[in-house]
Protein backbone atom coordinates (compact mmCIF):
# COMPACT_ATOMS: atom_id res chain seq x y z
CA UNK A 1 0.00 0.00 0.00
CA UNK A 2 1.24 3.47 -1.20
CA UNK A 3 1.26 6.23 1.56
CA UNK A 4 1.08 9.73 0.23
CA UNK A 5 1.81 12.72 2.87
CA UNK A 6 -0.01 16.19 1.89
CA UNK A 7 -1.19 19.23 2.69
CA UNK A 8 -4.33 20.64 0.94
CA UNK A 9 -2.95 21.59 -2.83
CA UNK A 10 0.65 21.33 -1.96
CA UNK A 11 3.03 19.71 -4.65
CA UNK A 12 1.67 16.36 -3.47
CA UNK A 13 -1.44 16.90 -5.31
CA UNK A 14 0.78 15.61 -8.63
CA UNK A 15 0.59 12.24 -7.11
CA UNK A 16 -2.62 12.58 -5.83
CA UNK A 17 -3.50 12.86 -8.97
CA UNK A 18 -2.32 10.10 -10.85
CA UNK A 19 -2.82 7.49 -8.31
CA UNK A 20 -6.24 8.63 -9.21
CA UNK A 21 -6.06 8.12 -12.68
CA UNK A 22 -4.34 5.18 -12.36
CA UNK A 23 -6.77 3.81 -9.63
CA UNK A 24 -3.46 2.56 -7.51
CA UNK A 25 -4.91 2.00 -3.88
CA UNK A 26 -3.47 4.78 -1.71
CA UNK A 27 -3.89 6.10 1.96
CA UNK A 28 -3.41 9.99 1.82
CA UNK A 29 -2.00 11.24 5.34
CA UNK A 30 -3.15 15.10 5.52
CA UNK A 31 -0.55 17.28 7.86
CA UNK A 32 -1.13 20.91 8.62
CA UNK A 33 0.83 23.52 6.38
CA UNK A 34 3.53 24.18 7.00
CA UNK A 35 4.14 20.50 8.87
CA UNK A 36 7.67 21.44 10.27
CA UNK A 37 5.71 24.27 12.67
CA UNK A 38 2.55 22.07 13.29
CA UNK A 39 3.37 18.54 13.07
CA UNK A 40 6.42 18.45 15.18
CA UNK A 41 5.61 14.30 14.77
CA UNK A 42 6.54 14.08 11.31
CA UNK A 43 10.01 15.39 11.44
CA UNK A 44 10.78 12.09 12.38
CA UNK A 45 9.67 10.75 9.23
CA UNK A 46 11.35 13.51 7.26
CA UNK A 47 14.04 14.89 8.78
CA UNK A 48 13.39 17.88 6.17
CA UNK A 49 9.58 18.65 7.29
CA UNK A 50 8.68 19.22 3.70
CA UNK A 51 6.20 17.94 1.97
CA UNK A 52 5.77 15.48 -0.35
CA UNK A 53 6.55 11.50 1.26
CA UNK A 54 5.47 9.34 -0.61
CA UNK A 55 5.98 5.59 1.14
CA UNK A 56 5.96 2.41 -1.29
CA UNK A 57 7.12 -0.41 1.14
CA UNK A 58 11.35 0.76 1.64
CA UNK A 59 11.07 3.43 -1.05
CA UNK A 60 10.88 6.82 -0.20
CA UNK A 61 10.48 10.01 -2.49
CA UNK A 62 10.16 13.64 -1.34
CA UNK A 63 9.91 15.14 -5.15
CA UNK A 64 6.79 15.12 -6.32
CA UNK A 65 7.40 15.25 -10.25
CA UNK A 66 9.36 12.09 -9.41
CA UNK A 67 6.89 10.26 -7.92
CA UNK A 68 4.39 10.73 -10.49
CA UNK A 69 7.59 8.74 -13.06
CA UNK A 70 7.58 6.56 -10.42
CA UNK A 71 4.09 5.14 -10.41
CA UNK A 72 3.75 5.62 -14.00
CA UNK A 73 6.44 3.23 -14.30
CA UNK A 74 6.35 0.96 -11.67
CA UNK A 75 2.24 0.94 -11.46
CA UNK A 76 0.67 1.70 -15.24
CA UNK A 77 3.58 1.37 -17.69
CA UNK A 78 2.45 2.05 -20.84
CA UNK A 79 -0.77 3.78 -20.05
CA UNK A 80 0.84 7.55 -18.45
CA UNK A 81 4.54 6.81 -19.16
CA UNK A 82 6.38 6.96 -22.40
CA UNK A 83 8.71 4.08 -23.21
CA UNK A 84 12.64 4.87 -23.55
CA UNK A 85 12.07 3.60 -27.53
CA UNK A 86 9.28 6.18 -28.17
CA UNK A 87 10.25 9.14 -30.28
CA UNK A 88 8.74 11.15 -27.47
CA UNK A 89 10.71 9.62 -24.71
CA UNK A 90 13.00 13.14 -24.55
CA UNK A 91 10.23 15.08 -24.89
CA UNK A 92 7.77 13.60 -21.17
CA UNK A 93 11.10 13.35 -19.44
CA UNK A 94 11.64 17.45 -20.12
CA UNK A 95 8.28 17.95 -19.42
CA UNK A 96 8.61 15.85 -15.97
CA UNK A 97 11.79 17.72 -15.18
CA UNK A 98 10.58 21.42 -16.31
CA UNK A 99 7.45 20.80 -14.41
CA UNK A 100 9.00 21.49 -10.73
CA UNK A 101 12.24 23.14 -11.52
CA UNK A 102 11.67 25.65 -14.11
CA UNK A 103 7.79 25.84 -13.83
CA UNK A 104 6.90 25.36 -10.07
CA UNK A 105 9.90 26.83 -7.84
CA UNK A 106 9.65 30.24 -9.30
CA UNK A 107 6.39 30.76 -7.82
CA UNK A 108 7.26 29.78 -4.83
CA UNK A 109 9.71 32.90 -4.48
CA UNK A 110 6.62 34.49 -5.60
CA UNK A 111 4.40 32.92 -2.38
CA UNK A 112 7.11 33.20 0.14
CA UNK A 113 8.38 36.94 -0.63
CA UNK A 114 4.20 38.05 -1.26
CA UNK A 115 2.74 36.76 1.62
CA UNK A 116 4.72 34.03 3.94
CA UNK A 117 7.65 35.97 5.57
CA UNK A 118 6.64 38.52 8.30
CA UNK A 119 6.02 42.33 6.37
CA UNK A 120 9.68 43.33 7.06
CA UNK A 121 10.82 40.50 5.53
CA UNK A 122 8.28 40.79 2.02
CA UNK A 123 10.35 41.62 -1.48
CA UNK A 124 7.90 42.95 -3.43
CA UNK A 125 10.72 42.90 -6.11
CA UNK A 126 11.81 39.73 -6.04
CA UNK A 127 7.84 38.40 -6.08
CA UNK A 128 7.43 40.65 -9.51
CA UNK A 129 10.78 39.11 -11.03
CA UNK A 130 9.68 35.51 -10.39
CA UNK A 131 6.27 35.94 -11.66
CA UNK A 132 7.16 37.44 -14.63
CA UNK A 133 9.87 34.15 -15.05
CA UNK A 134 7.55 31.96 -14.68
CA UNK A 135 5.27 33.53 -17.38
CA UNK A 136 8.00 33.99 -20.05
CA UNK A 137 8.72 29.93 -18.91
CA UNK A 138 5.08 29.13 -19.90
CA UNK A 139 5.81 30.12 -22.97
CA UNK A 140 7.41 26.79 -23.96
CA UNK A 141 3.93 25.07 -22.43
CA UNK A 142 1.72 27.58 -25.02
CA UNK A 143 3.79 26.53 -28.03
CA UNK A 144 3.60 22.68 -27.48
CA UNK A 145 -0.33 23.03 -26.77
CA UNK A 146 -0.59 25.04 -30.06
CA UNK A 147 -1.00 22.07 -32.31
CA UNK A 148 -2.08 19.44 -30.23
CA UNK A 149 -4.15 19.12 -26.94
CA UNK A 150 -1.06 17.70 -24.77
CA UNK A 151 2.32 18.10 -24.28
CA UNK A 152 4.02 15.33 -25.57
CA UNK A 153 3.10 12.03 -27.54
CA UNK A 154 -0.09 12.90 -28.74
CA UNK A 155 -2.01 11.57 -25.58
CA UNK A 156 -2.40 12.67 -21.47
CA UNK A 157 0.87 11.14 -19.68
CA UNK A 158 2.12 11.86 -16.21
CA UNK A 159 3.56 15.02 -17.72
CA UNK A 160 0.42 16.74 -17.98
CA UNK A 161 0.02 15.64 -14.54
CA UNK A 162 3.02 17.62 -13.66
CA UNK A 163 2.62 20.42 -15.39
CA UNK A 164 -0.95 21.23 -14.68
CA UNK A 165 -0.10 21.42 -11.09
CA UNK A 166 2.14 24.49 -11.74
CA UNK A 167 -1.02 25.71 -13.47
CA UNK A 168 -2.84 24.89 -10.06
CA UNK A 169 -0.02 26.61 -8.17
CA UNK A 170 -0.57 29.79 -10.70
CA UNK A 171 -4.49 30.41 -10.46
CA UNK A 172 -4.00 30.25 -6.15
CA UNK A 173 -1.77 33.08 -6.71
CA UNK A 174 -3.58 34.83 -9.35
CA UNK A 175 -1.30 34.48 -12.34
CA UNK A 176 -4.23 32.40 -14.42
CA UNK A 177 -5.52 35.60 -15.83
CA UNK A 178 -2.12 36.20 -17.65
CA UNK A 179 -2.16 32.64 -19.02
CA UNK A 180 -1.72 32.50 -23.00
CA UNK A 181 -5.38 31.30 -24.51
CA UNK A 182 -4.33 27.86 -25.35
CA UNK A 183 -2.93 27.37 -21.59
CA UNK A 184 -5.87 28.70 -20.31
CA UNK A 185 -8.47 26.02 -22.22
CA UNK A 186 -5.46 23.01 -21.12
CA UNK A 187 -5.66 24.31 -17.75
CA UNK A 188 -9.64 23.98 -18.19
CA UNK A 189 -9.12 20.65 -20.28
CA UNK A 190 -7.03 19.08 -17.29
CA UNK A 191 -9.10 20.22 -14.41
CA UNK A 192 -12.66 18.82 -16.09
CA UNK A 193 -10.56 14.81 -15.65
CA UNK A 194 -12.75 12.97 -13.52
CA UNK A 195 -9.20 11.80 -11.95
CA UNK A 196 -8.57 15.34 -10.98
CA UNK A 197 -11.74 16.23 -9.68
CA UNK A 198 -11.77 12.92 -7.18
CA UNK A 199 -8.20 13.89 -6.25
CA UNK A 200 -9.92 17.35 -5.07
CA UNK A 201 -12.28 15.61 -3.23
CA UNK A 202 -10.30 13.31 -1.62
CA UNK A 203 -7.87 15.82 -0.06
CA UNK A 204 -11.00 17.86 1.06
CA UNK A 205 -12.81 14.97 2.67
CA UNK A 206 -9.42 13.27 4.21
CA UNK A 207 -8.49 16.87 5.89
CA UNK A 208 -12.25 16.72 7.26
CA UNK A 209 -11.92 13.20 8.59
CA UNK A 210 -8.37 13.94 10.26
CA UNK A 211 -9.44 17.11 11.68
CA UNK A 212 -6.87 19.07 9.30
CA UNK A 213 -8.00 22.73 7.94
CA UNK A 214 -9.26 21.93 4.18
CA UNK A 215 -8.50 25.78 3.04
CA UNK A 216 -5.75 25.18 -0.07
CA UNK A 217 -2.50 25.61 1.42
CA UNK A 218 -0.10 27.49 -1.20
CA UNK A 219 2.90 24.76 -1.26
CA UNK A 220 6.35 26.81 0.11
CA UNK A 221 9.04 24.85 0.92
CA UNK A 222 10.18 26.25 4.23
CA UNK A 223 12.91 28.31 4.74
CA UNK B 1 25.17 12.55 -33.14
CA UNK B 2 24.29 14.23 -30.85
CA UNK B 3 24.76 18.26 -30.48
CA UNK B 4 24.87 20.08 -27.20
CA UNK B 5 24.80 23.67 -26.32
CA UNK B 6 26.88 25.03 -23.33
CA UNK B 7 27.88 28.19 -21.40
CA UNK B 8 31.08 27.19 -19.61
CA UNK B 9 30.33 25.37 -16.27
CA UNK B 10 26.72 26.19 -16.71
CA UNK B 11 24.08 23.59 -16.38
CA UNK B 12 25.16 21.51 -19.31
CA UNK B 13 28.21 20.49 -17.53
CA UNK B 14 25.52 17.48 -16.06
CA UNK B 15 25.00 16.34 -19.35
CA UNK B 16 28.41 16.74 -21.08
CA UNK B 17 29.94 14.32 -18.15
CA UNK B 18 27.56 11.93 -18.64
CA UNK B 19 28.30 11.94 -22.19
CA UNK B 20 32.15 11.00 -21.69
CA UNK B 21 31.47 8.66 -18.59
CA UNK B 22 29.12 6.49 -21.83
CA UNK B 23 31.81 7.67 -24.31
CA UNK B 24 28.73 8.55 -26.38
CA UNK B 25 30.26 10.44 -29.39
CA UNK B 26 28.81 14.15 -29.01
CA UNK B 27 29.68 17.95 -30.70
CA UNK B 28 29.95 20.55 -28.04
CA UNK B 29 28.65 23.77 -29.29
CA UNK B 30 29.89 26.52 -26.67
CA UNK B 31 27.60 30.13 -26.29
CA UNK B 32 29.01 33.08 -24.52
CA UNK B 33 27.13 33.79 -21.32
CA UNK B 34 23.83 34.52 -21.60
CA UNK B 35 23.56 33.57 -24.69
CA UNK B 36 20.30 35.40 -25.22
CA UNK B 37 22.20 38.72 -24.86
CA UNK B 38 25.68 37.91 -26.37
CA UNK B 39 24.56 35.07 -28.82
CA UNK B 40 21.51 36.15 -30.24
CA UNK B 41 21.39 33.51 -33.43
CA UNK B 42 20.58 31.28 -30.61
CA UNK B 43 17.15 32.10 -29.94
CA UNK B 44 16.22 31.19 -33.41
CA UNK B 45 17.27 27.67 -32.03
CA UNK B 46 15.77 28.22 -28.57
CA UNK B 47 13.50 30.59 -28.10
CA UNK B 48 13.89 31.03 -24.30
CA UNK B 49 17.29 31.81 -25.11
CA UNK B 50 18.32 29.25 -21.95
CA UNK B 51 21.32 26.44 -21.94
CA UNK B 52 21.30 23.59 -21.85
CA UNK B 53 19.92 22.82 -25.03
CA UNK B 54 20.28 18.99 -26.37
CA UNK B 55 19.40 18.17 -29.87
CA UNK B 56 19.33 14.03 -30.83
CA UNK B 57 17.60 13.89 -33.85
CA UNK B 58 14.41 15.27 -33.49
CA UNK B 59 14.08 15.13 -29.96
CA UNK B 60 15.31 18.78 -28.12
CA UNK B 61 15.82 18.34 -24.15
CA UNK B 62 16.12 21.92 -22.07
CA UNK B 63 16.14 20.13 -18.83
CA UNK B 64 19.78 19.15 -17.56
CA UNK B 65 19.03 16.42 -15.28
CA UNK B 66 15.93 15.13 -17.76
CA UNK B 67 19.11 14.83 -20.17
CA UNK B 68 21.12 12.71 -18.06
CA UNK B 69 18.39 9.51 -16.95
CA UNK B 70 17.84 10.60 -21.19
CA UNK B 71 21.56 9.48 -22.21
CA UNK B 72 21.58 7.17 -19.53
CA UNK B 73 18.40 5.07 -20.16
CA UNK B 74 18.59 5.61 -24.23
CA UNK B 75 22.57 4.92 -24.61
CA UNK B 76 23.69 3.28 -21.83
CA UNK B 77 21.24 1.05 -20.26
CA UNK B 78 22.10 -0.40 -17.02
CA UNK B 79 25.36 1.01 -16.88
CA UNK B 80 24.12 4.75 -15.35
CA UNK B 81 20.47 3.99 -14.49
CA UNK B 82 18.67 2.29 -12.47
CA UNK B 83 15.57 0.26 -13.85
CA UNK B 84 12.10 0.11 -12.86
CA UNK B 85 12.19 -3.29 -11.31
CA UNK B 86 15.28 -2.51 -9.26
CA UNK B 87 14.36 -1.92 -5.31
CA UNK B 88 16.64 1.28 -5.54
CA UNK B 89 14.92 2.75 -8.56
CA UNK B 90 12.62 5.53 -6.87
CA UNK B 91 15.42 6.43 -4.64
CA UNK B 92 17.45 7.24 -7.84
CA UNK B 93 14.59 9.12 -10.00
CA UNK B 94 14.22 10.92 -6.87
CA UNK B 95 17.56 12.44 -6.66
CA UNK B 96 17.50 13.32 -10.37
CA UNK B 97 15.16 15.55 -9.86
CA UNK B 98 16.47 16.94 -6.38
CA UNK B 99 19.41 17.71 -8.42
CA UNK B 100 18.00 20.91 -10.36
CA UNK B 101 14.37 21.62 -8.59
CA UNK B 102 16.03 21.38 -5.03
CA UNK B 103 19.93 21.55 -4.88
CA UNK B 104 20.32 24.21 -7.92
CA UNK B 105 17.59 26.61 -7.99
CA UNK B 106 17.73 28.11 -4.93
CA UNK B 107 21.31 28.81 -5.89
CA UNK B 108 20.92 30.30 -8.62
CA UNK B 109 18.64 33.09 -6.43
CA UNK B 110 22.29 33.43 -4.56
CA UNK B 111 24.11 34.01 -7.97
CA UNK B 112 21.10 36.49 -9.34
CA UNK B 113 20.84 38.81 -6.44
CA UNK B 114 24.40 38.59 -5.33
CA UNK B 115 26.12 39.27 -8.36
CA UNK B 116 24.75 39.30 -11.63
CA UNK B 117 21.94 41.87 -10.87
CA UNK B 118 22.57 45.98 -11.26
CA UNK B 119 23.73 47.41 -8.20
CA UNK B 120 20.30 49.20 -6.77
CA UNK B 121 18.94 45.47 -7.36
CA UNK B 122 20.94 43.50 -5.09
CA UNK B 123 19.37 41.65 -2.70
CA UNK B 124 21.62 40.08 0.31
CA UNK B 125 18.48 39.03 2.03
CA UNK B 126 17.64 36.78 -0.80
CA UNK B 127 20.94 35.56 -1.22
CA UNK B 128 21.11 34.36 2.31
CA UNK B 129 17.80 33.07 2.64
CA UNK B 130 18.65 30.24 -0.56
CA UNK B 131 21.85 30.07 1.03
CA UNK B 132 20.24 28.96 3.85
CA UNK B 133 18.21 27.07 2.26
CA UNK B 134 20.29 24.81 -0.22
CA UNK B 135 22.73 23.95 2.78
CA UNK B 136 19.46 22.61 4.56
CA UNK B 137 18.57 20.34 1.78
CA UNK B 138 22.20 19.15 1.73
CA UNK B 139 21.53 17.89 4.51
CA UNK B 140 19.92 14.83 2.46
CA UNK B 141 23.11 14.27 0.75
CA UNK B 142 25.02 13.89 3.74
CA UNK B 143 22.55 11.28 5.45
CA UNK B 144 22.95 9.11 2.33
CA UNK B 145 26.34 9.67 1.93
CA UNK B 146 26.93 8.19 5.60
CA UNK B 147 27.62 4.76 4.81
CA UNK B 148 27.68 4.47 1.48
CA UNK B 149 30.44 5.87 -1.08
CA UNK B 150 27.12 6.58 -3.48
CA UNK B 151 23.62 8.08 -3.11
CA UNK B 152 21.81 4.93 -4.36
CA UNK B 153 22.13 1.77 -6.35
CA UNK B 154 25.72 1.03 -4.48
CA UNK B 155 27.22 2.02 -7.54
CA UNK B 156 27.79 5.13 -9.61
CA UNK B 157 25.20 6.03 -11.39
CA UNK B 158 23.28 9.38 -13.23
CA UNK B 159 22.00 10.26 -10.09
CA UNK B 160 25.42 11.37 -8.95
CA UNK B 161 26.40 13.12 -11.96
CA UNK B 162 23.14 15.47 -11.39
CA UNK B 163 23.41 16.02 -7.97
CA UNK B 164 27.56 16.80 -8.22
CA UNK B 165 26.80 19.49 -10.27
CA UNK B 166 24.93 21.18 -7.67
CA UNK B 167 28.09 21.21 -5.82
CA UNK B 168 29.86 22.80 -8.41
CA UNK B 169 27.97 25.31 -8.33
CA UNK B 170 28.01 25.40 -5.06
CA UNK B 171 32.08 25.94 -5.02
CA UNK B 172 31.72 28.46 -7.67
CA UNK B 173 29.24 30.45 -4.93
CA UNK B 174 31.90 29.80 -1.81
CA UNK B 175 29.24 27.59 -0.23
CA UNK B 176 31.60 24.53 -0.31
CA UNK B 177 33.31 25.18 2.23
CA UNK B 178 30.21 24.30 4.60
CA UNK B 179 30.06 21.30 3.10
CA UNK B 180 29.72 18.73 5.85
CA UNK B 181 32.42 15.94 5.86
CA UNK B 182 30.58 13.55 4.18
CA UNK B 183 29.29 16.01 1.18
CA UNK B 184 33.10 17.27 1.13
CA UNK B 185 34.35 13.90 0.57
CA UNK B 186 32.09 12.67 -1.73
CA UNK B 187 32.91 16.37 -4.24
CA UNK B 188 36.50 15.62 -3.77
CA UNK B 189 35.93 11.78 -5.16
CA UNK B 190 33.25 12.47 -7.86
CA UNK B 191 35.85 15.87 -9.11
CA UNK B 192 38.93 12.76 -9.34
CA UNK B 193 36.50 10.68 -12.03
CA UNK B 194 38.40 10.79 -15.24
CA UNK B 195 35.34 11.63 -17.29
CA UNK B 196 34.78 14.49 -14.96
CA UNK B 197 38.00 16.03 -15.90
CA UNK B 198 38.15 15.08 -19.58
CA UNK B 199 34.30 16.89 -19.21
CA UNK B 200 36.27 19.95 -17.76
CA UNK B 201 39.06 19.72 -20.53
CA UNK B 202 36.61 19.34 -23.22
CA UNK B 203 34.56 22.77 -22.51
CA UNK B 204 38.09 24.56 -21.65
CA UNK B 205 39.26 23.34 -24.97
CA UNK B 206 35.87 23.75 -27.04
CA UNK B 207 35.86 27.07 -25.69
CA UNK B 208 39.13 27.48 -26.72
CA UNK B 209 38.52 26.49 -30.63
CA UNK B 210 35.23 28.51 -30.83
CA UNK B 211 36.58 31.71 -29.23
CA UNK B 212 34.19 31.83 -26.48
CA UNK B 213 35.51 32.58 -22.99
CA UNK B 214 36.91 29.46 -21.29
CA UNK B 215 36.36 30.97 -17.74
CA UNK B 216 33.32 29.43 -15.67
CA UNK B 217 30.29 31.46 -16.39
CA UNK B 218 27.92 30.52 -13.25
CA UNK B 219 24.54 29.47 -14.39
CA UNK B 220 21.65 31.71 -13.98
CA UNK B 221 18.01 31.37 -15.92
CA UNK B 222 17.92 34.73 -17.52
CA UNK B 223 14.73 36.57 -16.39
Amino acid sequence: MIDLHHCVSARSFRPLWLLEELGIPYRLHMLPFPPRVHARDYLARNPLGTVPLLEDGATRLTESAAMCHYLATRYGAGVLDVAPADAAYGSYLNWLFMSDATLTFPQTLVLRYSYFEPPDRLQPQVAADYARWFLARLRAVDAALQHEPYLCAGRFTAADVAVTYALHLAQHLGLAAQFPPAVADYWQRMQARPAFQRALQAQHQAALDQAVDPTPSPDLRPA
